[in-house]
Parts: C-alpha cells; sequence; structure tokens
C-alpha cells in the first residue's frame, strides 16, 4: 500500500495520511481512524467496534469514544478524513480516455484487492446498514464525482462537448454501470466492460445529450 | 396492490401470487413467500425471522423450517417465487421510449412507495448482508435484464441499432445511473433524470457502441 496513491476513484487508502505530520493529537486521529477503516475493511460494519478499533490503534478506548462517540461517529469522521486527500481524476487528453481510465480505476478499486478494495466494498455495504455510514459515503462520493467532472469541463475548454453539458451526470453514466454489475446485479466487471461504458457516455456527451433541454 | 400488476422492473410484488389456483400446498407455499417479502419489507433482513413469517403466514412454524430450512431459505425461494411472473417491458415503438419508460419504472419502483418498493430497497440491501440474498438476487435480476433485452431486439429489427447489439448491455446503460443514485451516491432520482440516461444508452446504441469491436 506504501507505495500507492494517497487515494483512488473508488475510496479511502490508509497509506499516506499515516505519514502526515502533525503533533500528538494529530498522530491520535490518525491512528484511529487508518485503524476504523482497517477494521471495516476485514471485519465489516457489523465487526466494527470500539474497543478493536482503540486496541488496533493504541488510543486509550475512553478517548475514542469521548471524541467520535462509536462506531457510527469513527466511521463518519474516518470518510471524511480520507476525502481529504489530494486525489485527481486523469487527464490523458481525451473525454473517452479520460473517462475509460476513470470507469477503469472504479472497477479496479472494487475488485483489485488487497486492503484498499476491501475497505472500498466494505463502506458501500455498511452504507445499507447504518444512515451515519450513508450520509458519509454520499458526501465522499459527491466530492469524488465534483473532481471527476473537471474531465467533462476540460473536454467542453477542447471543444469535444458542447458548453453546459453537466460534467457529473456524464461521469455518473460512465461509471455507473460498473457499480451496477458490482453492487446491484452482482456480475463480474472487466476492463473491457468500463472502457464501453465510458466510450459510450463520452460520445453521449459530445452529441449533447448531456446538454441543454434534456436536462432534468 | 390489488389492481398493481403482477410485478416490476424492480423486484417483486406480493399481489397477483396469492390469487393463483393450486392446492394446500401450493396455498401454503403462497402464504409463506408473500409473508417473507412483506416481512422483509416492513423489517428489513435483520428483522426477518421464521417465527414472524409463520405467524404472518398462518403456516406452522415447524413446517417452514422443514421447507425452507431459514430466512436465507426463504428469502430464496421468494425471489425465485417472484421471478415467476408474467412481467415483461414496455413496447413504446422506439428504443428511446422503451428504455425511458423502464428507466422511469426503475427509479418508480423504488421510490414511488408502499409495499413494492419497500420489498425492493430491502432486497437490494439484504444483498450486502447474506450471500443466500445476494445469489437470489443475482438470479432474478438476470431474468428481468435478459427480458429487458428484448426491447433492443426489436430495435435492431426495426434497424434502429447496428446488428449484433448487445441488448442486456444497453439495459444496463440506461438503468445504471438510476441504480447509482439511489444505491452508491445516495442522491435523489427524479423521471427527467431518467429519461436522460435512457437516450443517452439508446443513442449510444444507435451509434454502435455496444456492438462489434468494441464489446468486451
Amino acid at each position: 500500500m506504501i507505495s500507492e496513491p494517497a487515494g483512488t476513484a473508488t475510496g479511502p487508502d490508509t497509506a499516506e495520511k499515516s505519514r502526515r505530520p502533525g503533533g500528538r493529537t494529530a498522530r491520535n486521529t490518525a491512528a484511529v481512524l487508518d485503524a476504523t477503516l482497517s477494521e471495516l475493511g476485514e471485519h465489516g460494519y457489523a465487526g466494527l467496534s470500539v474497543d478493536r478499533v482503540a486496541a488496533r490503534s493504541g488510543v486509550h478506548k475512553a478517548t475514542v469514544y469521548r471524541r467520535w462517540g462509536g462506531v457510527d461517529g469513527l466511521l463518519a469522521a474516518a470518510l471524511e478524513y480520507s476525502a481529504d486527500d489530494d486525489w485527481r481524476p486523469p487527464e490523458t487528453g481525451s473525454l473517452r480516455g479520460d473517462l475509460a481510465e476513470l470507469a477503469r480505476e472504479v472497477a479496479e478499486g472494487f475488485t483489485g484487492g488487497g486492503e484498499g478494495a476491501a475497505i472500498a466494498s466494505a463502506c458501500i455495504a455498511a452504507s445499507f446498514q447504518s444512515a451515519a455510514a450513508a450520509d458519509a459515503l454520499h458526501a465522499f462520493l459527491a466530492d469524488r464525482l465534483a473532481r471527476c467532472a473537471a474531465v467533462v469541463g476540460a473536454a467542453e475548454s477542447r471543444g469535444e462537448v458542447p458548453p453546459g453539458t453537466d460534467g457529473a451526470d456524464v461521469v455518473r453514466a460512465a461509471i455507473a454501470p460498473v457499480y451496477y454489475r458490482l453492487f446491484i446485479g452482482r456480475e463480474p466487471v472487466s476492463a473491457e466492460d468500463a472502457a464501453r461504458y465510458a466510450h459510450a457516455a463520452a460520445d453521449s456527451a459530445r452529441s449533447g445529450a448531456f446538454a441543454g433541454t434534456d436536462r432534468g
């Protein structure tokens, strides 16, 4: 994990954050929130407990309770903290290329194995079991979507898509089928599948499907 | 519910099935599986119990245990039984129209209120808590997707899309953003949103995005 970037399109990563500078409180915060994500990835929402997070982070249980209140507070804080990274969407030079890379990154983020994939998938599952987790995931993904919309803004600057194209919606169209296959239909998703959806979304955007009067 | 059709694009409905003819065993099966879906819709997977299903259906608990084994067996059987209906996709005369109606039906199926919407949403949530529920939902949605692909087959017959267009994949592209908004990003979805995604998918299919060499 150490050699990977600080975040992905799909979810938090615990690697970089723990190397941030800061005083004892900042180090404790990082240790607790990293431990929260690791525990979530390993045991799921149902297995998350303040006791285990405290033990894993080396921070006293009473401190964890006082500061985060419980499991939902920990999870919300961990997701908020994860969103505070420098992740940026790809810049391949074309909307097709950018969206394909993004869709590939989403598929890879959930299926690529390792702690990151386990945490990302566990976050989705947790959102069905806890309203606090659902709210936190919504905020996390809304932020990622807003960052991703930059690829459509760049395409608009290059004249690839009509003015007024809804960037977030183009990105939703590109990545949603990947999420559908993984978490709704429970179907495998290949890199070719991801590219096909991304290319279709890019071509739709070029023809103006996400600009103008069709916009709801 | 009695006036509604037997099923929807998104999920099972308990209304028609209970009016099927049949002997005592068939009536008991219908009562138990209808009760399973109603309990799921009201209390979610975590609140599902053989005791409650038995009490609600009026079938003896021992019979329910013997025949279905437990909660997961009940849920799998209820979804399999729900798939055995005569639901068919819309036939509006154009691919744009058919996909828009389908996407609208998906959005409405989850957000329209009533028992049906509660059951459909609870099925998605249950798939994150039980492997048996995930398998059953996968089978249910794969069947729905195969039926929906007929709208693309009809479009191919009319010359609207190129030969060899992957019907299921066009449908995935049309409906996935609706699922993404509801269950991943946790964003509201309007009828206009649903139509926009459906129109984009239809136009992509017309330009050949889901046929030929781009197909993975």
